[in-house]
C-alpha cells in the first residue's frame, strides 16, 4: 500500500524535516509540495540536502494543488491551516503541524494567539494516556509543539501517578531551528553562536496552555507550569529540565518504578540505565526521547531530563508517528531511534 | 603603587584568564607563573592568546618560587590550596580562586567533597549584603564558585526582600570552559558541539551548598536549592534562570524594585530595562553580571535571569575585583563591564 | 540474503558510524562488536545514540570473536589490521577503514607511517576509473581516506580529461571527528568551537601520498599536491578547495562539460547546478558529495569544491559501499543520499 | 590631550567593534554616533556588550551631527563613504571603514563594484612597506578589507623579499560576522553553526583586486591571486592558508629568515615558533596578526598562514591603528595583541 502525499509549507525547516522522513517511508509517495513567497523555486535550492527532490519546483498552497492526495500535511504559519484544511475532503488524513487545532479551551488559544479558536483535533501524542486510540482511523491530527512534546513525555508519568505536585518548573534549551527559517537578526549566527538567552519568560510562551492541558489530563487536576525557554547554540535539539516537588512518600525507586512502567511499551521513548544523563546529539535526526529521572531528597524535589530533536519528535516525526497510527501502518514505520553522533 | 603578583596554576583556564586580566591591570606586575605537569613549558604554546608572556617558562608551584611576592593566586584543583598557602606569610594577600575555602559548614564541605574542611576566608562576591567590609584589608580570599555567583547574585535580592518562598529552583547552562582544561572524552568538541547535557543532578554539583549559603544568608533563615547545571555548546558564559515562588502580595513593581534598589551602586551588575533579555553573548570577556527579573502571575513564581562569564565575573574577575578591594584600589581597576561581541 | 557482520573498533566515530548504517541495512546482520580498553562495556554508555545496539557489550579484538562472519570491519589503529586480517579466512570480506592498505607504494608508506607496508588492497573509491571492477568480488577492500575522497573526487575529472596542470593546490576544512574519539587538550570543546587552525602544513599530512596515488592515476602521470587541512568547528564535514592551473584552452563550458560527464551516472556524487554553492550541512549524514566547479579566468586556475561527510561517505559510508559492491548487492543499499539539515 | 570622535554606523558589528576600542582608548571621546534605520533606538538594545554606552541613542547620519569632531569613522556600506566624507572638513580625520577609498585602480572599482570610482585614500595597513609614513599627519584613510588584511600580511614579506612566483593561491575561512548584521536566510545560525561553504569563488570577491594591488606592489610587478573565501562556523576570526610556487633557491632557512626581519618590529604582527601553528581563538578580540610559514618541497611550495579577528585587526582595530598614527599618538595606543581566549 502507498499513500499519496502533500506538504504544504516544504521550504521551511518542519517541512523539509518531514520530507526527509517521507523519502524514506516505504508507504508514502511524495506529491504536492507548496510554498508561498518561494512557490516557483528549485526544491534543490531551499534545501539542498534533499537531493532526490532536487528538481521538485515549489506550487502555490491552493486547494486545487493539494486535491488528489491521500494525506496533506500542513506545515503553515500559525491560523492558516483551517481555511486551508476546509478545502480538503473529510476522507483526507490532514496533519496540522502548526498550533492551531492542539488547544482544547478556546480561552487559552485566545489569550496566547490573539485569534478565534478554530478547533481542536486529536491530539498526536500516542504516549499519552489514551491519546493512541484517538488517532486510530482519524482524519484529522494536530502535532503537538516541540516543548510540549519533550516536557509532556518527561512529567506525565509522575503526574499520572500521582508522584508530583501540581506547580512544575521547566526550563528547556532549544536549537535555533526551532525559530524557523525567517531570517530575523538576533537568530544570525553571529548571535547564536557562543551565546544562551532566555526568551518569552515568565509564562508568556505560546507553548504553555499546551503543557498545562497535557499535564493536567495526565494529574487530573490543574498542574501549573512556570516555563522558560532558552536558545542555544546548536541547530536542533530540545533539552527539558523538569521539575517539580515531590509528593509525600515518594522515592527514589518508586519514582523509577514509575516511570519503567509507563515507557515500557513505546517504541521510541527511552529511561536510560541510572547513572547515564541524556545528550540531545544522541537523538539528532531520531524520533527518539531519551530519559532520565531524579529524585532530590534535599530539596524534595523530582527532576525529569528529556531530550528530542525539536524537528524530527518534536515536530515531522511525530507527525509521521500519528500519520502511521491514522492510516492503520506499524506505528514506527519510515522513523528511526537511531541518532546521528558526534 | 604596583603590586607584584604569581600565579600558581597558570597553565589552565582559570589561571590564563586571569593572566589576561593582569596583563591590563595598571597596578598589577607579573612575577612568578607556576604549572604542575606543565612546568618547564614555555606558556606561549600553553596560552597562546597571551602573547607578551609567550617566552615565559613555567615553574613548579612551590614556596620558594611563590615566594616574595604580595599577591598569591591559587588556581589549583581542589584540595591544594591549604598546603600552599600554609607556606605564604600572613602580610601576603592569597586569593584563593579554587573551592576550599568558600563554605562555611565543616559538614557541607565534607558532604560533598569527600576530605576535611581546610577553613573559610572571607568571601569574594562583594555585592552580598556585608561583603565588601570583610574584604577590605584582608589577606585572605575564597573565590566564590561561577554558578554560585550567577545564581546568588540572581536571587539574593529577592531573599532579602523577603518576596520569595525558600525554595528556590535553578536550571544553568555553563560553556565548557566551566569544566577546565584536562582532556576527558566527554568534553571533545565532537562531543559538546551541538549538544546539549545535563550534569550533577538530583543535588549533587559542588556549588549547591554555596548557593544555599549565600541565598539562606541573604534570606535570614535556610533556603533550599534544587540545582541543575546543563552543558552548552560554547566555550564560555552562564546563563542561570533562577525561579522561587513568590510570597503573597509580591508583585511585577514591587520585584523589579527590589533589584533596582540592590543593583543601584554596583559597578558590575546591570538590571536591563524592561523587555530585554540578557545573552551570554554581550559578557563575553567582561566581569559584568547582566539580569532581568519577570513574575509570572499565572505560576505564581518569581523568574531571575542573570548571565555572566563564568571565566571572568565568575572566576578570574572576580578575584581580581576582590583584590582591588582588599588592596584598597578602586574596585574596578583592570575590569571591565564591556562584553566582545558578536 | 543477510550477511553477518562484524566491526572491530565499535566504540570509536568510525565504527560508531559503520553501525548506524548498518542497523539501517537490510543485508546486514550485525554480529560481533570488539573494543580494544572497552571491551566489557555497554555499547550504550559508549555510543548512545545507537539504542538499538545499546545492551550490547563490546568483546576483545580476537581471532575468536571475529570468526564466523561474512564480513569484518576493521575499525583500527593504523598498522593494527593486518595482523587481525591474517587470521581472518580468505572466503571472508575484510574491509579495512585504516590506512594500512590504500597506498601501493611501500615507500609512501613506510615515509608517512615509519612502519613496514603491509600490502595494496583493492581501493574503494568506486567513482574512479577502473575501481568498481576491481571490487566486484574482493575479499578485501581499503577503504579509502576522508580527505582522500573529497579531494580525489574533486579533482579526477579534471586531470582525467587533462584540463588541469599536474600541480594541485587543496585547502580542506573537516570537522572534528575526524581526529577521532581519544582524549587530547586541543581538540577539547572549549579550544575548537569559534576557532579554526591549521595542522600537518607543507606536505606532513598522511593522506597527501594517498591524493597524489589517486590523481597521478587519473591524469596518467605525476601529479604534485600541496595539502593544506584545517580543523573546523563542527562535528562532522569535510569542505575541500582543489585548484589547479588551467591547461591551455580550458573554457568554463568545457570544464563544466568534463563533470557533467565523469559524474552523470553516479549514484552518490552529484554536480551542483550552475551558481549554487555547496554546504557541508547538506550532506550530514549522508553518503553524498555535492560539487561545483568554477574557472577562473584572471587567475588561469580551475577550481572545485567538494562537501562530503568525513564520517559517511568519508569512511563508514564508502565502506558500506564498497561491501555492496563486492558482494553483489546493489550499490546504494543502505545508503542515501539525504542530509540532515539544518 | 584627548579627540572627539564620531562614529556614523554604530548599530553593525563594525561600529559596535570600533565602539568597543574607542571606550578603551585614553585618548579618545565618543561624540555621535549615528545610524540609519536605526536612528533612534538605544544603543542597550542594539550592542548589549557596550554597557557604558547603553543609554546613548542613535541619530541620523548627517552633516550636522557629525560636525565638531576631531574624528570621524565612516561604518557605511560601500558606496555611501564618499557623499559623507565631502561634508566633512579637510582638518577632520576621516577613517572609512568601507571599501570606497582602498582601490587605487578606478577599473578594478568599477569592474568589481559597479559604480563610479571615489578616490584612493591612504591605505591603513601600516606593516606594508612605506605605508606607515603616508598615514602619518593625513587626514583621509582608507581601512583595508579584513581579508586583505589577512592575505596581505601573510604573503607581502615572501614577495618583498622575491621568494614567491607571482602566482598566489589563497583559501580563507571567515567568521560569519564579516558578513554583517543584516538578516539574510542563509546567515542564520541553523544555517552556519555544523556548516562549511564557500563563496564568491572564481575570482568573484570584491576583496580580490584589494590583494592583487597589495601583493603587487610587494612584488614589484603583477601577481595574480586566486582566492577562495569560505564561511566558517564561529561568529569572529580569519585563518588564511596562502601559497605560491617558490622561486628556485628558496629554502627553509631563508623563507623564515625573510620573515623574522619583515616582522621584527611589528607591535602587533607575530611570528610564531617553528612547529607551533595559529588558531583564530588566540586573536580573539584582540589587534594581533599571528602567523607561521612553511616551506613544503614536495610541491616546491611556500605556505602561509595567518590569523586575524576579522572585526579588530582586521576591521575596527586596524582603524584605531591608522588613527593613531595619523594623530601622531603612539601606534599601540587602546589596543592590545592579548585574545580572549578559550
Amino acid at each position: 500500500m502507498s499513500v499519496r502525499v502533500a506538504v504544504a509549507g516544504a521550504s521551511g525547516y518542519a517541512g523539509g524535516e518531514l520530507l526527509r522522513l517521507l523519502l524514506a517511508h516505504p508507504g508514502a509517495e511524495i506529491g504536492a509540495l507548496t510554498g508561498n513567497t518561494n512557490a516557483g523555486q528549485r526544491l534543490g535550492s531551499l534545501q539542498p540536502h534533499l537531493l532526490p527532490l532536487a528538481e521538485r519546483v515549489l506550487e502555490p498552497t491552493t486547494a486545487d494543488v493539494l486535491a488528489g492526495h491521500d494525506v496533506v500535511f500542513l506545515a503553515l504559519p500559525h491560523g492558516q491551516s483551517a481555511a486551508v484544511a476546509e478545502q480538503l475532503g473529510e476522507e483526507v488524513l490532514v496533519i496540522d503541524m502548526g498550533a492551531d487545532f492542539r488547544l482544547e479551551d478556546a480561552a487559552d488559544w485566545e489569550a496566547f494567539y490573539g485569534s478565534p479558536h478554530a478547533g481542536t483535533w486529536p491530539y498526536g501524542m500516542p504516549e499519552l494516556p489514551g491519546a493512541r486510540a484517538a488517532l486510530e482511523g482519524s482524519r484529522r491530527v494536530a502535532v503537538p509543539g516541540c516543548y510540549p512534546t519533550a516536557v509532556s513525555l518527561a512529567l506525565f508519568p509522575a503526574y499520572a501517578a500521582g508522584l508530583a505536585e501540581p506547580e512544575a518548573v521547566i526550563v528547556a534549551a532549544s536549537g535555533t531551528s526551532g525559530a524557523g527559517k525567517a531570517a530575523k537578526p538576533h537568530l544570525l549566527g553571529s548571535e547564536v553562536m557562543g551565546s544562551m538567552s532566555p526568551y518569552g519568560v515568565g509564562g508568556g510562551h505560546r507553548h504553555t496552555p499546551e503543557m498545562i492541558q497535557n499535564l493536567s489530563a495526565a494529574a487530573g487536576g490543574r498542574v501549573s507550569v512556570s516555563f522558560t525557554p532558552t536558545l542555544a547554540p546548536m541547530p536542533r535539539g530540545i533539552l527539558a529540565t523538569c521539575t517539580a516537588k515531590a509528593r509525600p512518600g515518594v522515592t527514589a525507586a518508586s519514582l523509577r518504578a514509575a516511570y519503567e512502567k509507563a515507557f515500557a511499551d513505546e517504541p521510541f521513548v527511552h529511561l536510560l540505565p541510572e547513572g547515564q544523563w541524556p545528550t540531545t546529539a544522541a537523538v539528532l535526526g531520531s524520533n527518539a526521547v531519551q530519559v532520565q529521572v531524579a529524585y532530590d531528597a534535599a530539596a524534595g524535589r523530582i527532576i525529569v531530563i528529556s531530550v528530542i530533536d525539536n524537528l524530527t519528535k518534536g515536530t515531522a516525526g511525530g507527525a509521521v508517528q500519528s500519520m502511521n497510527i491514522a492510516l492503520g501502518l506499524d506505528e514506527t514505520t519510515g522513523l528511526t531511534t537511531i541518532g546521528v553522533a558526534p
